[in-house]
């Protein structure tokens, strides 16, 4: 898999049209991978983030405990994936990692020492900016992105590009109850 | 176009797939709306969302003065509309009323005094929850939804279902530049 830096100024696209993420953390020997479908672009330049980490997830746990995170974009060829890791908690998972019991394999961030997911098509390594009212009382966390990189294939010169490549390398846009929506047609209207 | 009232704590589904969306606007006799792609569920059961409103707009003029706004939800028969909205100022409009420089017809909330683009497919009636340092700092605010409602041939029975319907009127995703990807293929795992 092609994979390449893009530029902080561009990151934001990575998010802008939507797509489910996957938030991926570490702390003291442990590290934990979870869904979110609320996360969304917050900032240009630098690139901030905004995603919603409940309460009771050892995601947030990590999380609190680091001060970082990744979002990985996964494709559609993880959906089943997107759902495994959304659907069981890594306190419940046998020896405490999501990604051993799933089978998924990671690497380590380029600038932090989060795990980034193998298989997705964009990740955004975040280190969080403290908002202890907005984490308490929302559950909201922002960050700011310091490195991103993408799958080359879908996403080059700073934009996403799905119509040449095969469909299994789409982003997934999340309903509920195991349903998602494929990342559709390309429609340009210029400026 | 068949309209229902969304039971509010299926609400927050009508952008959980992370849709572009426009923002609505009113207050002392003037009105507006806007593009915002940066917008997100922040809760389900009372239902809360997030949206960036930049400090340059009048529709940030209007919320801040009103204390209310409506997320619009366009479908791909609006993307010329979307565009147009998000390109231009309420303050360079000739009248100062965008809705009418750009020929787009509403109706009043059913909640509360805030115009809803006709043609749409889903819209969300929100309460500004006052976070003046999330105001501030970050151009983000947080809403609850008061009253949601939906065009009933894409969105019933609490979820979307484009797929027996008219491709007009999948939802958008917006990328950058006027580009747009369409809410594409359905993606059923079950759970």
């Amino acid at each position: 898999m092609p994979l390449a830096a893009v530029d902080l100024p561009r990151a934001y696209r990575l998010l802008n049209h939507g797509p489910v993420t996957l938030v991926s953390s570490a702390h003291g020997g442990r590290r934990n991978i979870m869904a979110a479908a609320w996360a969304m672009p917050l900032d240009f330049d630098p690139p901030k983030v905004a995603v919603v980490i409940d309460k009771s997830t050892l995601t947030r746990e990590l999380i609190e405990a680091s001060g970082i995170f990744a979002l990985n974009v996964p494709c559609r060829a993880q959906a089943q994936a997107t759902l495994a890791v959304g659907s069981i908690s890594g306190r419940d998972v046998a020896g405490g990692d999501k990604f051993a019991h799933c089978g998924l394999a990671a690497r380590p961030g380029t600038a932090l020492a989060v795990p980034l997911l193998d298989g997705c098509v964009g990740w955004l390594e975040c280190r969080v900016i403290a908002e202890p009212h907005n984490q308490g009382r929302y559950d909201l966390f922002i960050g700011e992105v310091v490195a991103a990189s993408a799958d080359t294939d879908v996403f080059r010169d700073g934009r996403w590009h799905f119509e040449d490549a095969p469909a299994a390398k789409r982003t997934l846009h999340y309903v509920a109850g195991g349903a998602f929506y494929v990342t559709g047609e390309a429609l340009d209207l210029g400026e």
